[in-house]
């Protein structure tokens, strides 16, 4: 099964392709897509709605899974956010892809087998699990990277049970 | 200056398109676009995209004017809505359309003239500025036809002074 992870944002979009047979993992390739603060929002969204379908296009992937979107402090970025997620999900609904949401504490629990753990310790396991010459980057990166091994464990059904949250 | 008022929401997204000269409307259209409370949000959104595609096809607008969000109590709505409104402004910037937005105080100002009118004096004003044999139902399509007045008035340059707030 070849999985398509996403770290959902307006200014830096992290994505991660892996396949996953048996529970082993292949990367496949990795990135960002990063649009400029300057832009009107609909022409920000519209290079992340557009990066997504040559991704998709690229890679074939049969899932995304996504990181659930929760309210932070900064309201007027919460909802600019939310509206850039808005396309990716079209983006990969409009390409018959199956959709996945995960909370941060399921990823976290999935990577490194503990729900609270710290940003730092995600990216390691992230680049150890997947053997990365060198820690993804930026960091959105390596968040998307992660949702794709959830994703990838919570559909290999004989550990499933252990990442059910 | 045809212009296409769209009042944001998942469930209901509210639409009106005016056709407006020198400060007179004509009325093109309205409606509202439905969608299913058991569906999932990827397909929800999907089927707003495609409608908005419909809509800016039949009637071809130059202008976009949209209700700027702000966030509620209800903050799983407000995701949602945020991801809906996202999917709407790609539709109208895939398609080339100017897009403005507008806040409620604005919009009630434009066409109330009093920033802290109540929704029926809203809808009142809109039935009778445009003339309409009764009130647009539900009211997300009369919210919408008040969003593309404000724009139509904005627009107007010897009016426009009137209404910036």
């Amino acid at each position: 099964m070849v999985i398509l992870g996403i770290d959902p944002g307006l200014a830096i979009v992290g994505w991660g392709v892996l396949e996953c047979v048996q529970g082993r993992f292949r990367v496949m390739g990795y990135g960002s897509i990063q649009t400029k603060a300057g832009l009107p929002v609909e022409e920000r969204i519209k290079q992340i709605y557009e990066s997504m379908n040559i991704i998709i296009d690229k890679y074939k992937p049969e899932v995304m899974a996504i990181e659930e979107l929760f309210w932070n402090t900064n309201q007027k970025t919460g909802i600019s956010v939310a509206e850039a997620r808005g396309v990716i999900l079209l983006a990969a609904h409009m390409k018959g892809l199956t959709i996945n949401e995960y909370t941060p504490l399921q990823v976290k629990q999935a990577v490194v087998g503990y729900g609270r753990a710290e940003k730092k310790q995600v990216i390691t396991m992230v680049t150890s699990i997947l053997k990365l010459p060198k820690p993804p980057k930026p960091d959105d990166t390596a968040d998307a990277l992660a949702i794709a091994i959830c994703q990838g464990h919570a559909g290999a059904s004989p550990l499933s049970k252990y990442y059910k949250m």
